[in-house]
């Protein structure tokens, strides 16, 4: 997994697109790797997937959307895949109800592999004898489509390891170190008028990062660092998890019916708090970024700290210069990192962890979804849930951009998912 | 009632005060002229309420707001009251679970108009006495609040007396004879550019529709009229219900779950279909507003019809300079009325239904929910939900106006909730 | 009602059956003297149904198996009423679903007595005309059908009530006092050998009473009285509702779950317990017998104990030649008295409270199950239900007999439901 | 897997101690021969555990009960294995929740089998210094608790397999072919009167087969062979599954929730009839015993037939003296096989299918649960599930016998669950 890590160019969309190709699909191999059929195959909940599926389901989005698109009379590697793999795609017909994907413990890990080779070797295949623009486009989608999906692989692996009284490792290495001090934060001034948000028609973006569009904001404040575990105990000491008037009234439903106390993973030791990790049972480190909060959490947080969670339009205007780059899949640490202590400006937009922002996820101005099975991919979920922004430790290098909306349901909070606070200029 | 309905003056805010008061209070109590003790008193889901709970805990919010506010030793008029009849206001401690509204036999019907007797008379006899900019805004709340209740009092009855296979008629008087002709949809063309929307300083309004704040519109048509019950039965001919592409993930989920077939309250019998309204079971009026139908449904719709629905910016600034007037709760008529034929312009934007919006439910820039527990008013329900516009033909008069914003989850339906169409200009 | 209390001379079955008629019937409407519409109306939970309910579909039961049967195309009072006031004869067709039976806020309380008055005038007309034996024995089983629900209508009553926070009382009069000092148990021993148990041909019985057949028996004990609610304390405080191993696996389960920590009605103020009765919230008289308490609770209690229950058989033939007495309905009561304390033999097996067996409700050897409609009666429920035997405070007299068989979920509590310890011999 | 089978010498309690220790855990290793670590760690609903779970639970009921109690000192194999592979013994601690037991992806098959040879490994060491009867007698009991669990990992497996839209075979060879002549039914005639039912002091049986005792039976007659598929399609062919009136009331409430209209795992094609194997999908065979009903299922058929269940007093009664022989795990069919045609006297009464009896699981007279955590084996379940006799077609041979009481809940049907039909005499 290393080596793969290291040699990681750029994202997908560069020139040399059956090398990309191998190479994504290689790193969503390299992200399983040593780990038994077992753990691939088990679902720890109806959000998550088996890992084994992600292994699936993303050959088949290339399968499908690709080889069989282009070849409408191709026959699918096997029969029944199409129902096994597809995920949510009307379009493509019925398929295996979604909390029943940790049934099937056929095909085998090693089936998969097979299929993953089968594909695999058609795609390149096909390369080698094509590559029109829509042919590319299409590749390119499902680059990306798989890129979100080791993503999930990591965060799905973490949760089912989470459900197992041994805390078991998954990701080899040691992991982070704790000790570091925490960066100050400060307020980051942004100026307000017509800003202009949205992914432009140059290189990939998702349907839903378009059109790029106008807004209009207001002058506002960005903190220069993400909420920290040791801001988070501060509010857990504060009862912030019992005071009902900082929650929105979804928010302290969730609290109250699910006893929430801490963020998803924490538990308390002889008074120390621990989290799990890809690498196991750790201590919570003071100093790193808080992950695996809901919306519902970050917007108590923001009300006990006299602040709110900026829009995704602000987010987006603040990250628009900021370099693409941070703590992402390929360092291997699979865990936030401290935030620098930068004299002025923004540190860590980009990795670490999804930033909630006070923006639902809804089309921008003039967006409609693409015709066919492919417009089912974004447009579809428009409909409560909250837009994240700046990719985590966990998404692959070249996958985020300052455009990229990622979008979960308030509740939820096995993704990497943390906090920058926001405040009106 | 009747009586009560014709010489409805004006809206709250006018200069009799106790005028009003006496006014909203009179109304809220002919709504339920006739009904018996168990009418009053049954819940027929979580959602609902049961009237007799809306006339007391009307009462409670002037008790506990103006009355207890200003004497902060006064004692309730029962000691259990505030328990049974807060609604959600965390900073008044604890309350009878809202599902369970519905056991409170006791308090009698009675009892309750008692309840009120008194704190009408603790309220008139403080209003003789002072009158002071604080008192009156709060009493201006309260009585916008009433108002609110009212209409959910129409709405929560009929879903009551749906329930019964009986479909008994609850409203008085011979109600709605169809066989009018349908209006045809034109579209309106709006200009677009920085807008300004929201509630001025001025009057009373929610803090939710403040601060008075610009915005920016790309230029947009919207329909002249709301959608029809005819044009919903050719939705429904066509397959909307069953043809997955068209709908939101969510609402799709939610048509499988709930077994959607046609809009709320909607029974075919002998391939006519037929509707439960206030005056009992009546069939379907081709011309009329539909209604009952949820925000999915309502987007599915749009869809289907290769339109959207219009965000609540481009609403507003569309109804701004429309005549605040319409077939509203005064009427008498408790239905959707066919919209009229105007040559050009836009028709019933006020009245009838409550126009589902693209928009969610989120706080306007520079949004601080008040202090206090009246500040758990608005802001706390600002997640998940979608806001509508334009008020129903449940709303009393005088309650609505172009800034106002309701919010409903996007799968509730038995408010009179409807759809018009928008499109990009 | 004391009046109808004081002249209740027997049981159904007697000579005069149109007085036996009228008095049963009235005693229903006495039950219910006082109370309104809503209370009469509101279903506090699926195992419960309304009284205004009862009242109809006793009603029900006689247009149906006695006049319908008798004049096949007679019409029912109104079209609607056998769906409405079915209760679950899958012979006669589809019926509102019993947890909605609630929702019926019309027909009202007074045009359901109208409905009782038009059944009883033609019932009591046909009894005027014809009285054979086969009409006789149908509405013999209408009485005894009635009686059942009187005592429903008590419990079900008291469960409504006590779901109200201010804690109503619906019966008049004071209720009863505490201060007696309870009565000591001993062990009654038993024969074993063959004995004969179940109802005879003569005289009325429910057919899961019947055949009449020889059992098995070993030598046992019975305790002279059941258990008080002093003792019941005393297992609470030594953890009982905390020691996994006392209970039935189902039953540690339904603990968990339901978070039981004594039984049903009983709360706690000041370090004193309390419980809410037909009169009202009343301190627990720890001289009284126990109730409300589940077939769990029971059994948990005897294990605690180092008893056990005994079997249905066991309690019948220690009952057979016991007087058929005791604090039944009439004595207006409405709570369990606390035992006398006989110089020898067993007390109180009538009346006061059901008494759990340790017999699962099954047919007796040879027992099938009537045709028709009426064959619904008893057979469809033998599975998963325990037997209960002697009656309670809420059972009325004339209704109970030493072979009969009343049976419950083992989860349970609503009912006056107790405990009679046995042993073996 | 074929070679074990074949040396089966004869049941738990046999000279050689040692001998048939290995011959169990060797036979129980064998069961799950070829499968993948996912294939034995995946559970398919909360009634299943993973194959991987009843490898390691039976390895810590030896661990337990039979080292540790011996050497109260001794530390588990593992630190965390009591808690992850304790079953329900609350008597020795908290313990893994039931429906997430396939969650433990880690520890993996392979350390499991580990953990199999430390404990055989100290076992084996025991038995050679010690084996005094307490010992020998915990060991048979731990033998013949094993045999239980062999059972359920065939049941279970096949219930995990049955969700996989793939149909997989786990069992090797080609499994039973289809094409027998069913045998008639005949009624065997029984006598009546005292007889002696349960186990006898002498060899094992578990603590719920004694104490033998008297029971009093009535003439009856029993079916010389179990319900066939045949008849089964017959039923539901006349509308069996759509008739409310041959129902148990719980019965026909689960037939309409779960939506049943066949056995578990029939499904029809084209027409037929297939239903899911240990060795796939099969053509139901007319000849064959049906199985995997439910005891609603069983009784509703009987109502249909004409006839009953039997009580376990009868079936025990008529089986006391056949052959304890029959198909069983040992051959290898893991399927129900058609009965011989005999020409008087009763066929298979030993495997095949478990005989569903109208007899609810309670203690016999006299029955008292032994003291400790082993007193939870049986003695907590009596209550709600209903006797079931006979072995199955996954029996081990010389694990059941006439006395033996198999117990399941009335509506659980993943067992080979079967009918055999009775008659008063």
């Amino acid at each position: 997994m290393e080596a793969l890590y290291s040699e990681a160019p750029g994202g997908p969309g560069v020139d040399d697109l059956a090398g990309e190709y191998r190479r994504v699909r290689a790193l969503t191999e390299a992200l399983v790797d040593g780990l038994s059929d077992a753990d691939l195959t088990v679902q720890s909940m109806a959000d998550a997937s088996p890992a084994k599926w992600h292994l699936a389901h993303t050959t088949w989005f290339f399968e499908t959307f690709v080889l069989r698109d282009r070849d409408p009379g191709r026959s699918p590697f096997h029969p029944a895949f199409p129902y096994l793999f597809n995920s949510y795609y009307e379009s493509e017909g019925a398929r295996q109800p979604r909390p029943l994907r940790g049934m099937l413990t056929r095909p085998t890990a090693g089936e998969v592999l097979d299929y993953r080779r089968h594909v695999d070797g058609a795609m390149l295949s096909l390369l080698e004898r094509v590559c029109d623009p829509a042919l590319r486009e299409r590749i390119v989608l499902g680059l990306n489509h798989e890129q979100q999906h080791q993503e999930l692989m990591v965060t799905d692996l973490l949760h089912l390891f989470a459900q197992n009284p041994l805390r078991p490792a998954f990701a080899s290495g040691e992991g982070p170190a704790a000790g570091e001090r925490p960066a100050a934060q400060r307020w980051i001034a942004q100026q307000g008028g017509i800003r202009r948000i949205g992914a432009g028609d140059e290189g990939f973006a998702f349907d839903c990062e378009r059109p790029r569009h106008d807004t209009l904001l207001r002058p506002y404040r960005l903190a220069s660092r993400t909420v920290t575990n040791g801001e988070w105990m501060a509010f857990i000491e504060d009862g912030g998890y019992r005071t009902p008037t900082l929650w929105l009234s979804d928010g302290w439903t969730t609290v109250q019916q699910q006893g929430w106390e801490a963020p998803l993973y924490w538990e308390r030791h002889d008074g120390e708090w621990w989290t799990m990790t890809p690498h196991g049972l750790r201590p919570v480190d003071p100093a790193a970024p808080v992950t695996h909060v809901s919306y519902y959490e970050a917007d108590a947080f923001a009300q006990w700290a006299g602040a709110r969670l900026p829009t995704e339009a602000e987010w987006e205007c603040a990250a628009a210069d900021e370099s693409v780059d941070g703590n992402l899949l390929e360092s291997g640490r699979l865990s936030p990192r401290p935030a620098p202590d930068v004299a002025d400006g923004i540190a860590a937009m980009f990795g670490d962890v999804w930033e909630w922002t006070a923006s639902p996820y809804v089309g921008y101005p003039g967006y409609r979804a693409p015709a066919g099975a492919i417009g089912e991919y974004n447009g579809k979920f428009m409909c409560g849930q909250f837009v994240l922004r700046g990719g985590s430790c966990a998404t692959p290098r070249g996958h985020v951009r300052p455009s990229y909306r990622n979008f979960f349901y308030p509740h939820q909070r096995w993704q990497f998912t943390g906090v920058r606070l926001a405040a009106d200029g």
